[in-house]
């Protein structure tokens, strides 16, 4: 039998970790150990969201947030997000909200970094009406750029935010080891619902990852992963500018493992017969519509590049190339 | 990434498990991986209970189930277990019941194996009255004298059951491999939640899971551990024959890896102190009190064995009755 929280080894070790390399400031007691993103999102939407209260997403934004309101009985507002991430002045006349879905180190999928202008103001405005504020950081271990921008959770004095890491970027999302750190207030109820949801992580799991952290292993991971991405990162660009130019923008490619592509040349309801053009030829895109609530104004496509290879990155957008002139 | 239900080879290989060693009858669609018990109440309580509904539970009953259906906002009613399990003929004025959640194969914690009159009573109940019947069997591999008895789930033509069995009294609970077996109607809602809650069990452990079913290990290990489980039980029950004899009666001993002792010289509200010396004396018991909705008539306790050897069982059963008797 073991802690709900998770293992005191990894627990320590995740402190650590985020305090070295996230720019989270946190120690052990803070941490506790889920399954993956998902469960943190579940858990604290439960913890705080009660039918029909007001909830903030990102516009657009990742669809895990938006099925746990759902399935709360939220009433939904998306804030529109640019190339520097969330519009936190848009924010202003939003009163009475209960809990914030953002994702500041790289906004997903239109992968703004959020400025530290902004982040100030959305704490600021997230401390005067008392609204908790959800800091998904689920792929920020990979900058190519800027130095790492201090999290939402190191700027917080009010116990306002609840930060989410995960391992499913950094290695393998088969591996179910994530993290988040809560305010003291929030431990105890977080850790009650836990107990009822699935008891604790798998220990073995837990214990390994640990060791893994101690050894050194994950940051060189993470320092040779990073390395390995910002080639293919330079490959998609480099073939993007050559094949598509200024038929496109390639934007939000400072950091994670994927680029939004915005198509200047067709009409968002095109890309789903360019996705099965480019299908149909080995080629595998996703849309960006399914992130937001409201119909996107512009063809919009993601492009994950992290498991490919610089090769395949580049023959890759070259077909695509083919299939957006064919259906311009 | 891997299936929201678990991953194929895993799926096949409970389902052959189940119908070779526990007489539940599916194929391996009907099979949901989780992480443990404790996850499938929670999806179905979820799925199934809106507040306000009525449900019933054993008496006295496993506290997991009480938890979800409390959060939910059930109405919860306690339905008295006998040494035969629960006491179907008390079910037939509950009408409108929407989650019946029980323990067939081992009532706990009171112990008793469900008579197959029973089972088709409380199935014939369950159908007319279209309430879900959430069956967990998280001992059931363990059983000391009579040959098994068909699950509920196995009887069930109506999609009436959900059967939840679990890895984590087969081999430890840090190991997060439980399973449900459910109607197909509720496959997909159930998946939807799941996909909403932690998106999918680790992937590693799942896979070496499989193989040991595969490769027959499961069932040769449940098989030896069964032989040592008889012995440390016979150890057990001799012992308290020997040092508590009449003054005690030993109940539910027929199957799983504890008993409950009902002591017949204490009254219940001794139980505490009890406890309280037998635990100065390095010999862990536990109260059965907190398992029942109403304060028990009768002093019990819950005498959990799997985890001793036959020497620390008889001397910790020489101490209790040596504190037994200078309470009585």
């Amino acid at each position: 039998y073991a802690p709900h929280a998770g293992v005191d080894e990894l627990r320590q070790a995740v402190a650590g970790y985020l305090s070295r390399s996230r720019g989270v400031s946190c120690n052990a007691e803070q941490v506790i150990i889920v399954q993956g993103t998902q469960e943190a999102i579940d858990l604290s939407v439960r913890l705080l969201v009660n039918r029909g209260d007001l909830c903030v997403v990102e516009e657009p934004h990742y669809r895990g947030f938006r099925r746990c309101l759902l399935a709360a009985g939220a009433a939904i507002y998306g804030v529109e997000a640019d190339g520097q991430g969330l519009q936190t002045s848009r924010m202003r006349h939003i009163r009475g909200a209960r809990l914030a879905c953002v994702t500041p180190s790289h906004q997903f999928p239109a992968g703004g970094i959020l400025p530290l202008q902004r982040r100030l103001e959305l704490l600021d405005w997230a401390q005067h009406h008392r609204t908790m504020i959800l800091e998904d950081d689920y792929d920020g271990e990979f900058r190519y750029r800027q130095r790492p921008m201090p999290s939402l959770q190191s700027l917080d004095t009010h116990g306002t935010v609840i930060y989410v890491g995960t391992s499913s970027k950094i290695f393998f999302p088969a591996l179910r080891i994530a993290w988040m750190v809560v305010p003291a207030a929030l431990r105890e109820p977080l850790l009650t619902l836990k107990a009822m949801a699935d008891i604790w992580p798998s220990t073995l799991e837990q214990l390994a990852f640990a060791q893994l952290i101690n050894d050194g292993h994950l940051e060189r991971h993470i320092h040779k992963v990073r390395r390995l991405l910002a080639g293919k990162r330079t490959a998609l660009l480099t073939a993007v500018r050559e094949h598509l130019g200024n038929r496109v923008s390639a934007v939000g490619s400072d950091a994670g493992i994927h680029v939004l592509l915005r198509l200047h040349t067709l009409q968002p309801q095109q890309v789903p017969e360019l996705i099965n053009r480019c299908a149909a030829q080995h080629t595998g895109i996703y849309a960006a519509a399914p992130f937001y609530l409201q119909p996107p104004a512009a063809a919009e496509l993601i492009l994950g590049y992290s498991g490919l290879t610089e090769a395949q990155i580049r023959s890759g957008i070259k077909r695509l190339a083919v299939e957006v002139a064919a259906l311009s």
